[in-house]
């Protein structure tokens, strides 16, 4: 299976990228600039010789045609991404991973999208499309470092049961990661919403801190 | 130290209150019936007999004279209780534990308050007080029963830096919990919405989760 990686030339979209890649997953990073996605594709694959990840670089409009693909963009770039892209991933599964916020001093501020949140807004752009909404909590500088454990469990939320079984499959295939269903998409508002508080945790406190839930499957 | 718990007669307040009792802290539970606060209290001394807990129950104005003061009113009550307390809150911290949510189905939802989060409508009904955000993802039922186990780490979030010091230590006392401060109050909103992705995953997975923070401060 080829995951498409819209945006994926930053930090989320870069750690996804390698993390899949080991996984076993090929992986096509898409950018505005074709170039540019196939210079980061390169540099993510030469910094692990010992490790045959697959990643490629291309533009959004290729990236969009794998089977599943993740839209990495800044959260204001999602709708204007993947719009033009519908025809294309119409019928696929579409994992929506950005968050809205932006800086304020030494926090980072939760801002409500006009529908409540990101993937509310892709899905709507899609309609066609099966969005569902994952990877939010994850610390994008430690997943792209494959050396550093990662232990979290990622929520998974959907209108869909086909998105929300093939992203939990996704997510359990990463290292560390347990994928949770955590419902329909009207769930990616606080799931969103709550990497604010997790970004500001790290900030403050110097950690990269994700999320596990306790009281969950583990005795 | 005192403890008083405005609304404290459901779920959420029962729980803290025994909780916090066993933490060798005296609470004193409040509630517009101070009969049902009263009995609520003996109800829960009663469960646990070969514990010497503190727990009082009365009006919550009486429970507005303790020393430290927690909100866990229904969300849409925290204001109109406060209010009127205003002048005997004055100066004093209160911890602001409800979130917005609604049942829809299967699953719980959050709602945006007009100011974003409960506790900042506190706050804002509330300006000579020390408003504070926490516990607000412990599932209530647990922390009842004070044989079961829990392991979380508990948000906490305000604008005094002397509420989320008096807060912190609240939560530290509570044998489990660790405390981690989270900023400003402006991270009460995503804070209390994520309650509702955990009492969905907790609805869907019968289980009983609680947040915990991996990589943070644990190696």
């Amino acid at each position: 299976m080829r995951i498409g990686i819209l945006g994926g030339t930053g930090p989320a979209g870069r750690g996804l990228a390698v993390r899949l890649a080991r996984a076993g997953r090929q992986v096509v990073i898409g950018s505005r600039a074709a170039e540019r996605a196939a210079d980061v594709a390169e540099r993510l694959v030469a910094a692990w010789p010992d490790r045959p990840l697959s990643v490629a670089g291309t533009s959004n409009e290729l990236a969009a045609a794998c089977d599943l693909v993740v839209v990495a963009t800044p959260w204001d770039s999602a709708v204007p991404t993947v719009k033009p892209l519908a025809a294309e991933l119409e019928g696929k599964v579409v994992v929506s991973m950005a968050n809205a916020l932006v800086r304020e001093g030494r926090e980072f501020v939760a801002l409500v999208p006009a529908r409540g949140s990101v993937a509310a807004s892709v899905q709507s752009a899609l309609p066609r499309s099966l969005v569902s909404a994952s990877f939010h909590h994850l610390p994008a500088s430690e997943m792209e470092k494959l050396d550093a454990p990662i232990v979290a469990d990622v929520m998974v939320c959907s209108d869909h049961p086909e998105a929300t079984t093939a992203t939990l499959a996704l997510v359990d295939a990463i290292e560390g990661l347990r994928g949770v269903d955590a419902g329909s998409l009207s769930q990616a508002a606080p799931v969103e919403a709550f990497t604010a508080v997790l970004i500001t945790v790290n900030i403050r406190h110097k950690v990269h801190a994700a999320v596990q839930l306790s009281g969950y499957g583990d005795g």
